[in-house]
């Protein structure tokens, strides 16, 4: 999202079948709030061919990397590591001190400005190493509550950024959904304005609704009749998410 | 959270066997986000389960209900109706009209101050009607790219409370984690301190592990061996959620 950093979301550990929907969602969580690339296990091929799919279709820059190193992958790391996991230290109380180290803040001291350095995310999937609390910068508890790694991700980030990730702009998408009050309008996203023809609008919605299907919320465009229609590519992703 | 207003949340929608595991952290981040309730759809026994076995173990007050008649509660809501859906308008274009609408925010004149209003925070699973997006008073999308309804859920209520629900504290918990920059303390919840005794903390600890894994987190205590050491009860959740 900024050119003059890199915030990498590293998913450590991924249980296939189990774990297909949770890695999956937060390979588009780390997307659609600010992050530059996810890195998945590689055994979790079918959740990267998903976010690489909506990546193609909404837009990025965004990469998504299959690794089978995790422990390296945190151990090298030439920037700034953050653990997140409700044993760490209160969001609130150390958000301020993660952005500061990676150049996203005014330092306390003036003159003392930091650079921008890399960040790397570590979300917890099954077993964590005791190994990753002791290398993380910071060990980062979005509450001390057990609740879902997807959601400490995400107050995680649009902390971090302060907010400024939800106004990014995407490059090379084909479609784009226009916000509205009521309604649910995608159009081509090379247009400038949501007044699509009704073949063009149709087709977008439609697409819109796999993509949608596919992060787990709520369909397309049968939604408004509420008939068991499906696509054969929803029904796929239906079927192996859960297999 | 607030005694002057109730912050419901209304999973609407859910496929036994493949949204389990999303249902069950929609319930959990509604409860560790600050919520007072949840509505699950009444075939989302397991995942009401889940969470109402992690609010005795680490605290509330947070009400989990199972409901059949998901419209009928939409329509009839007294109070205000925020539906999240990637077609909704931006969070950060409306969440100051939420807030002043259910009474959280100074109002836009003076003297004219909102009472408090019951809130009704829709999240989507699977079908959602047409309907929903005419009643709802606020269609909101947390960004409108398709990523995950349980990061849409803990970004939208960590700014509807602005943070406050970071600092709320629990009532009748059992245990409690003791937020540290490296280690994972789990205590008594009538302690004041994180002093345990070794017996003690290592129940804490492992009972903790069972939480954070329903919340699909690392697991616990065995997490500093890598061993895969398992309690049956943690066997029990993983064969059974994604069932």
């Amino acid at each position: 999202m900024n050119d003059a950093r890199e915030v990498v979301v590293l998913r450590y550990g991924h249980r296939p079948g189990r774990d297909d929907r949770m890695t999956t969602h937060v390979g588009l969580t780390a997307r659609a709030l600010g992050a530059d690339r996810v890195i998945l296990p590689d055994n979790a091929g079918q959740s990267a061919e998903t976010v690489r799919d909506i990546t193609d279709r909404f837009g990025g820059p965004f990469a998504v990397e299959l690794r089978d190193d995790q422990k390296a992958i945190v151990r090298d790391f030439e920037g700034v590591v953050v653990h997140l996991t409700m044993y760490g230290e209160r969001v609130q109380d150390v958000e301020a001190a993660v952005r500061e180290a990676v150049g996203l803040d005014e330092p306390a001291v003036v003159g003392e400005a930091s650079p921008p350095r890399d960040l790397l995310v570590v979300v917890g999937g099954e077993k964590v190493p005791w190994a990753l609390y002791e290398r993380a910068d910071f060990n980062v508890g979005v509450t001390n509550q057990p609740h879902s790694e997807v959601a400490g991700l995400a107050v995680f980030l649009d902390r971090l950024f302060g907010g400024a990730e939800l106004d990014r702009e995407w490059a090379d998408a084909d479609r784009r959904v226009v916000p509205e009050a009521t309604g649910k309008t995608v159009v081509d996203a090379d247009r400038d304005s949501a007044d699509a023809s009704d073949d063009a609008a149709g087709e977008g919605d439609d697409a819109a609704g796999e993509g949608d299907d596919a992060a787990g919320e709520s369909a397309g465009t049968d939604d408004r009749t509420e008939t068991d229609d499906r696509t054969e590519a929803n029904d796929r992703t239906e079927a192996d998410d859960c297999d």
